[in-house]
């Protein structure tokens, strides 16, 4: 496992410390520390199969906010546990959102060409080599929480944890309902359903997993659980804002796409202002409910603020 | 967990069981045992999103001879144990199985309109239907393992078994492999990484599962995981030449195709002959390798010399 370094908190410069540099910092070394991983725990490129462990590489690393492993070494620390002992569960649900994305820019599914400001894996791989390695990464992200776990009965249940989320009363069902309902009818039950599923289910299992790889008690467990799902929510509306209010150049991917496709998006159905109103108050509520960590829980409060206010 | 029938042994018929009737009855019965599990395991038709749930079955139910599971559950007998113990391990098998047909079907990969005499799955309910209930089902085996084994840890060893098999250095790499080499010039080598890797990765790995739920000794899981590699190397070739000599009304999918695809296999490299013999030697291996079983292992030595006898 590769190390994790530990805060490196210059008392020099805490007087001119404002929330948005103290943001930056800390999310730029757990960055650093989940890139580690990922790049530790994926496959050498000249392993054969050679183009197979390629496209793995490519769909994971060159780029990404890293924000729901960074979420689950977050909720890890907020409960006081070790970021080292959540590191596998991070790599894993950092695969499993990869995988995600890959299976979901294909030509049958969302057809996306742009990625990370990339091709897109079948772009570049073809869509055989894409669907495989998409296969693959979810297939690792399980691996990985069944073999690394510090033991074996904490392993099973990040597996269950994270197959739930992931799977058909999870994202799969949130991708499957937001294909299936393009240039339907929209309205707040249905967009909440797929943002709920497509989204939410991963970022409520990133910071629950937090938690459950450092043993937090069940309250914990709980504020977690309240904390990831309305984080989650809040980023998917943020993400539909800039979809509409952003460049390809600032967001790396195409954007105005889901007005064009007939996609469900919250500021189609109530319009940019009330869009907004609902996100902040999403990440309001998800701040609210980490109070009781304290101090500890300053990243993960700054996290629910940057998710609505990001620019990319 | 669905209700394991125990063994309808009529003493009355034991004159005339010759071993062709003897297995026909005990796959039959093991069949009908994990046709239950199955069905107990999926998700209902009518849950949402129904679509999604549909196709997931579809994929599943519906016909498959079932070696694999039950595979798993014989495994776990000749080593004494209960295989109630072993069903989840047996589903999630079936699960992974379905799951790799499903994407191999796929028109950026094989390209197949049939699988047990049906349209397959993406020609059914479309490519991004099919897609994401592949996916499904891979999570779902990974789900059920984790939270059906009678304990935690058990759960973490099965899914880490499982997904060794099924992932990149398994049945992915398997995969892969066979796709890019289509067209090339054949070799033995070649074509025992690609048998390796696609087929027998998960037999060994049924075998293996069923030892592994009912805590089998280091010596027997030896066993079982020399008589799966073998077993599934013997299934692959024997598949390989019913694609030359079967048709597709008997096979319930098209045949003659590896020839026109260019696909690297054994008959194509070295003759009907040769192949039959190589599949022959290759069981009587697997039957070797489970000696040590003595009446408890009948059910695998038959298994073995089926899988290179059968009409389909």
């Amino acid at each position: 496992m590769p190390p994790v370094r530990s805060s490196a908190h210059n008392p020099a410069h805490a007087a001119r410390d404002d929330s948005a540099t103290w943001l930056e910092r800390e999310l730029a070394r757990r960055r650093s520390v989940v890139e580690s991983a990922l790049e530790h725990w994926l496959p050498a490129e000249d392993e054969p199969p050679a183009r197979l462990h390629e496209a793995m590489r490519y769909a994971v690393l060159g780029g990404g906010k890293r924000l729901r492993p960074i979420l689950v070494l977050a909720a890890a620390e907020a409960c006081g546990g070790s970021p080292e002992a959540a590191l596998p569960a991070a790599a894993a649900v950092e695969f499993v959102h990869c995988y995600s994305l890959v299976h979901d820019d294909l030509p049958s599914m969302d057809d996306d060409d742009l990625r990370r400001g990339r091709p897109t894996c079948h772009r570049a791989y073809g869509e055989a080599l894409a669907i495989l390695a998409g296969d693959a990464l979810l297939t690792l992200a399980f691996d990985l929480l069944a073999s690394q776990a510090p033991d074996k009965g904490l392993g099973a249940v990040l597996v269950g944890e994270l197959a739930q989320a992931a799977g058909h009363r999870g994202m799969v069902a949130g991708q499957v309902t937001d294909i299936l309902s393009e240039g339907t009818e929209p309205s707040a039950e249905l967009i909440d359903y797929i943002h709920r599923h497509k989204t939410a289910a991963l970022f409520r299992a990133a910071a629950r997993l937090g938690g459950l790889a450092v043993t937090a008690n069940p309250k914990r467990l709980q504020a977690l659980t309240t904390y990831g799902e309305r984080l989650g929510l809040a980023f998917q509306i943020a993400d539909d804002i800039l979809d509409v209010t952003s460049s390809p150049t600032e967001l790396g991917k195409a954007t105005r796409k889901d007005l064009g496709r007939g996609k469900l998006t919250y500021p189609g159905l109530v319009g940019l202002p009330r869009a907004r109103q609902a996100a902040d108050r999403l990440a309001e509520e998800a701040v609210a409910s980490v109070q009781e960590f304290g101090e500890r829980g300053r990243l993960l409060v700054e996290l629910a603020r940057f998710a609505v206010t990001r620019k990319s």
